[in-house]
């Protein structure tokens, strides 16, 4: 261990969470109740309601895992934050979103709600991984959800956007909020990558791991708000050919973008998932398998020629230092998916053409004021969590799981 | 390897396995059939069921898996105490719990209900982890279902306990099984940590993996029985409250615990999942969400305390030895969640004074004789696997894969 | 690295990757759309749908990953080969069984159709892990599920099995087909065991958490396609019983096999799931459990007692290298269940005495076919994948991660 030690938690860590699961169970205690009721109508949601959670905590975790010193904090983190965000996610929601006098009700379906906004924060933490310490990213969270809840309270109320559709917006708004934060959170020592920073090949099969339970279940994660069970089906049906095709053609890229024409683990990471994120907001409507097809493997491409191309600039030009790639994973895709949408839109709607530029309109401006409100937010965010105040960590320690955990073994060695 | 070599398993092993399993087969031959009829109900139940299934075999396999050269005998022998526990707890259910002439049914409702019975030897397995061979480990699961099955009937039978509750006290009983066997297998070596004990990075991440399983599917455990499908419900989202809140708080209690503010994974994986251990009995009848947040806060702080503070005093005084912890992770919470749930129950029928105490004393002396019971045999069976009959292991060969494995390495090297 | 470079894939892989998809992407715009109508028939199969695509891409990719310097191959071309073989298999699939005029439609049904179909590539591809490049892999899976269909098109129209039997010929064709291919790479420097081709404890744990997945969804695979709900509940029940027994008796077979009564892990693997295979036909129609449990103790001694006497054999004799055994996983106890299932049939049709002999004849014809296809097609893929055009890999680059898979970190320890 080096000679900066880094700052203890223990002022802070407890004393915050403690404080804010005071504060949840208080506002829940005057607030909320379970629905009640003859029957439950969320039973049926259960088992994809279990894949949606297993992706976030296990796939998420582990996804993040590939840092050869940081799995500890990359799977711990991921619950903690993911335990505490659904909380307050259901909190917020339950503000925004009620109407109803008295107590507000609560269900199985509003902890997956929860917890599909929640993912906008584990995409944003997948950026700032190993880098911003848990009181940051606990403070992220509070922020993030908060903020992504408004934005989609806005989408619906006055842009009149879909329910399913406005949670979709989840990808694009928490790779933005991510990457402003990032940008305070840049260092000069960043701009080369150091050997902590790199993954093993145990690491890396860890992360295969997270990334193949994200990969199976994206069907889930798309489909499982859509209340029309035809339209659902046809959810699940694209979303598995689109993720189908982007991963076989992640191999294809990477092996094409790479000099010696070998196959790059992260590029697989990245381009497998890019073909769900991007189906995310057209996945129902999609008449055609071809379609879905195409858009996965255009995802891909996005993903792989992002993570290829772009990298360098936004590192060493922009000053932003995005660990897990999340930009190349979900960002663009999610774009690319939201731009499709609109174009779908408009061929689908055609034939009604004198409210159509109007609509479409509305379409992009509802991503686009994600995006906006994501950045925004993000920014203020970053200039936030370089407080002292939040224990920030000096970059030598960096990506290291001794900074947060107790070691009964003396040497980290993998 | 040292000089006392472990005893071969060659002539004990095959030899017992295979005459339990002929005697079973035998007895499933002459005793019971697949249920039949029109329309199967308890495919319903599969969803749940493959959750609860994905518990045991893969969380409590892994979540076993934290020591640093025992990965194999952790997964290989919960896969080998639960798939043979299972088929003799249906058995022993049949016998006790079925009252039709002619063959008794079976159906995938008996295998569900007894895989939650085998949730107790796991349990007692976590107790003796690294201590007890195979041999050992099948007779303690034979007598384990046997003495659970015959406490739960006695629960059902004359204290009308109900079906589901008492099915929950499984890890109250597993626990104080386990920990009564363990106080016979104690060994003096024991009251120092040897090197063997202790977890790797990498074990620790296996062991995160069992305990993200186990907190997941938690929910699944605590509602699959219960028939009522607005309680189902119920029982999950409460279920899904407690954990959100036992895994945040667990950060902030081991930050807090620990000398330098560090977090300490072992408290995660002990506190995470108390939260629904304590759960287990009030969950589907808990009205408001923030009653199971308050409770799950509670069972954490008792497993992170109980771990702090009790685990030296446990292994010097009393002289028992718990590998896994379970005391602080199953056995605690859970007396937690018996005690609150005797409260729960008197407030929710305070209105009908009368029978009150009589029915509130049934609850407390129902949770009182499983724990009774559970040490009781427990300690006979401790006393019979001492017997060195059952080529008990030198404490020089304890926590170590070499033992039971051939390696087709020479060197055993993370 | 030695001096034998292996050949670069960058001229052949991403080539074949991009056309295969364009052609496939065009098939299915000219010919297929998605299912349309009013209430989808086919979202009541999602969860288990679910559990055999984690049986698939999860369970068999980690299953594989047992050698010490090949889990990123393992997990990454198993991905590739099923989401590429998924596409395929659907439009074969279309093409041979649809009647209806216009374009086809395919609905969640037909990709769990093509899923249990790839499952055979993805045996075969178990026969020669570490052996094949993923040029040769891809064109194995194209030929390999174009054959599977045909013969399961055969078995259908002209002797008329049932779909879900003759989706269940799949471990049997994918292991003769396997060992087909393997005949033909096999090279003399396979006859002994080189240090990468063993496992280390690690992989051998990455490797028992695709075991269990595979073995806990294994009563899903089985059951999913059975239309009859009272039967497919028996299917369920009877495959879990008989999984639980081959599982426990792995340990006794393979203690009884070893030298000092050490239980070896590899035996583990291939017993505990030889039940689930086994069942694969009778799973439905066993009216008994002890029936099922028979058939599992069956299956594992054929596991064990086969990889124990016929390994070396395979590979001395007949020349054939099977990297993960999938003869004895798969081959040997699909064939015994085959067989069992012709006896079953004829016990319990015994009445009719007339059509009798015609119809068991059928039974076994049936399987032999898919056998005999399975090898003739696969001996004529195997001459095939022999040619230079494939960049077939120098023996001594086997088995290693390197030459497909480009590493951040200089050298590749675990």
């Amino acid at each position: 261990m080096g000679s900066d030690y880094p700052p203890s938690l223990r002022c802070g860590l407890p004393g915050l969470i403690l404080s804010l699961e005071t504060a949840f169970i208080l506002i829940f205690w005057f607030c909320f109740s379970n629905e009640s009721g003859s029957t439950p109508k969320d039973l049926d949601i259960y088992p994809a309601f279990q894949d949606v959670n297993v992706l976030m905590i296990l796939g998420f975790g582990f996804l993040l895992a590939f840092l050869k010193r940081y799995g500890f904090s990359s799977t711990g983190f991921n619950l903690l934050i993911a335990a505490l965000g659904v909380q307050w996610a259901v909190l917020v929601e339950g503000f925004l979103f009620s109407s109803s006098a008295g107590k507000m009700k609560i269900s199985l379906h509003s902890i997956l709600k929860a917890s599909i906004s929640v993912t906008a924060v584990l995409i944003s933490a997948g950026a700032l991984l190993g880098k911003a310490n848990p009181i940051q990213l606990i403070w992220m969270a509070m922020v993030e959800v908060a903020a992504f809840v408004t934005s989609r309270w806005i989408n619906v109320k006055f842009l009149k956007v879909e329910e399913h559709t406005s949670l979709m917006h989840v990808p694009i708004f928490g790779t933005y909020f991510g990457l402003a934060v990032s940008w305070w959170l840049y260092h000069s020592s960043l701009s080369e990558k150091v050997e902590k920073e790199k993954s093993n090949p145990i690491s890396d099969l860890f992360s295969m791991l997270g990334v193949l339970f994200v990969w199976m279940f994206w069907p889930s994660f798309n489909s499982v708000l859509i209340v029309d069970l035809m339209e659902r089906r046809n959810a699940i049906c694209n979303t598995y050919y689109a993720i189908a095709v982007s991963a076989v053609a992640a191999f294809a890229l990477s092996s094409l973008s790479s000099r010696n024409g070998k196959i790059r683990m992260i590029h697989i990471h990245h381009a497998a998932l890019a073909g769900g994120v991007a189906l995310g907001f057209s996945a129902p409507i999609i008449p055609h398998p071809w379609i879905a097809m195409i858009l996965g493997l255009l995802a891909s491409m996005v993903a792989v020629l992002g993570s290829h191309c772009l990298q360098t600039y936004l590192n060493s030009v922009l000053k932003i230092h995005d660990t897990c790639g999340v930009h190349y994973m979900f960002g663009l895709p999610g774009l690319l998916g939201a731009i499709v949408n609109v174009i779908l839109f408009i061929i689908i709607k055609r034939a009604n053409l004198s409210s159509l530029g109007y609509l479409a309109l509305i379409e992009v401006g509802s991503f686009m004021l994600t995006t906006a409100i994501g950045l925004g937010t993000g920014f203020i965010t970053g200039f936030i969590l370089t407080f002292k105040l939040w224990k920030t960590l000096p970059a030598s320690k960096y990506f290291d799981d001794q900074a947060y955990w107790e070691f009964p073994h003396l040497a980290y060695r993998f």
